[in-house]
């Protein structure tokens, strides 16, 4: 069957008027469908209001035991729960999920790095079969960015790691498009015009839009995984603006990564 | 099919030690069943670190919008992962869940009441359907103690109700026994002897009982609940120590509650 697997980030879940938005529009978007969220600012803004420090080493949060603590009820609780009740109202029988439940996504503590990440977890399985049994009984799976190892800890994840292992997975077995839902309306040829979006990039025209220094900095790793997820089988990834991933049938919206 | 429901208390989840020890006996209970669990003093606990007030009226907590944020956090997050996570890891395949996910139980928020309790919801409709999906699918159900109005309002709902309104709503097509997990080993004919527990209390031993002043105060409206879930349908209600659900099959374990 054919499966769209959207990933959204903080940024949109943070204000209360966007992250409604982005939900009508998930809504339109018709079939089998699975929403993968971020936490963003909100675990910090809350770390904040209990009186537990925010560490970041290069720039990347380090999740120590309070910290776990807190995105596990910030991303797994209010803003999980949150999503599924507003998707409920618009008609969406939406499930939310952590990577415990149904033994989703199990992943192991991340060791051996020269930073002390904490409590994240680097994914071993998605559990597809379970996902499938959601689907199949017409459910909408919401997923939070957390994992566990199966030995009773939960470890943080990152949602797009989440999403690209989701849709991998499901890949095997179904026709997948993973659809990124940005600020962005798609990739630009020229950054100061919104309307040079590039609707199609295959692995063609990637290369010569990188010699061209048409995709620069901060697009390119998200090209590299959006290339990736293609390798493994995902049909199609698409980079679109958050409040229109409903529109995501349509090739003129965002730009379409194929392979 | 059989299925156990088993309702555990906010005051074992609190205590790491205790908890971890109600879930390995959980996990020995064998054949479907069914996990609701409470929050207990965890939500006033976070509220305090959060310079967040408890307000209570007559002894019972008011919901307000931040205290509505904080158990959504603490029970839907926080608890429920946890126990997912440590339930996955002795092999039991858990979900958790709130009244959302799924619509698993609609509310509506209490009003004219002469106490505005806030953001409490009164039990509309458990979705028996969605239960089963699970149960056939080989997984464990661990529900939180929200609710939602469907309207995309989350909403607290005490976890006793819940268990006993999932109890009633799966009796319609299964032979269900709700357990009641208690710091207390079962219903005693003396409070200072702990071996004169009463095995077995039918409707006519309970009239007696409390004729003879064996059963007062706090136990009356506990066992007039549970002769309410047997008239809804509930085949048996359990009331044992909560550390010792998975021997609930036994009869001489704590008292067993029947027509």
């Amino acid at each position: 069957m054919k499966i769209n697997v959207v990933k959204i980030g903080g940024g949109v879940i943070e204000k209360p008027e966007q992250l409604s938005a982005f939900l009508q529009s998930f809504a339109q978007l018709e079939g089998p469908k699975i929403l993968v969220h971020g936490g963003g600012r909100l675990a910090t803004e809350f770390a904040k209001k209990m009186g537990v420090e925010t560490k970041m080493v290069e720039g990347r949060r380090i999740t120590d035991a309070d910290m776990l603590e807190i995105v596990t009820m910030v991303y797994g609780g209010l803003a999980n729960k949150k999503i599924v009740a507003q998707l409920q109202a618009v008609g969406v029988d939406a499930v939310g999920l952590s990577g415990a439940d149904g033994n989703l996504i199990k992943s192991h503590k991340r060791t051996g790095t020269a930073i002390d990440f904490g409590f994240v977890g680097d994914i071993d399985e998605v559990n597809d079969e379970f996902i499938t049994t959601l689907i199949n009984a017409h459910k909408v799976p919401v997923i939070a960015p957390l994992t566990h190892d199966k030995k009773g800890q939960l470890l943080n994840t990152n949602a797009d790691t989440i999403a690209a292992s989701v849709a991998k997975a499901l890949a095997k077995s179904h026709e997948v498009r993973l659809i990124l839902g940005f600020e962005l309306i798609g990739v630009l040829s020229n950054p100061k015009d919104t309307s040079s979006v590039i609707h199609r990039i295959d692995t063609d025209t990637f290369q010569k839009l990188k010699e061209d220094k048409i995709i620069t900095d901060g697009m390119i790793p998200k090209m590299t995984n959006a290339f990736d997820a293609i390798s493994a089988g995902v049909k199609e990834v698409k980079i679109c603006h958050a409040l229109r991933v409903g529109n995501a049938e349509d090739n003129q919206e965002g730009t379409t990564i194929v392979a």
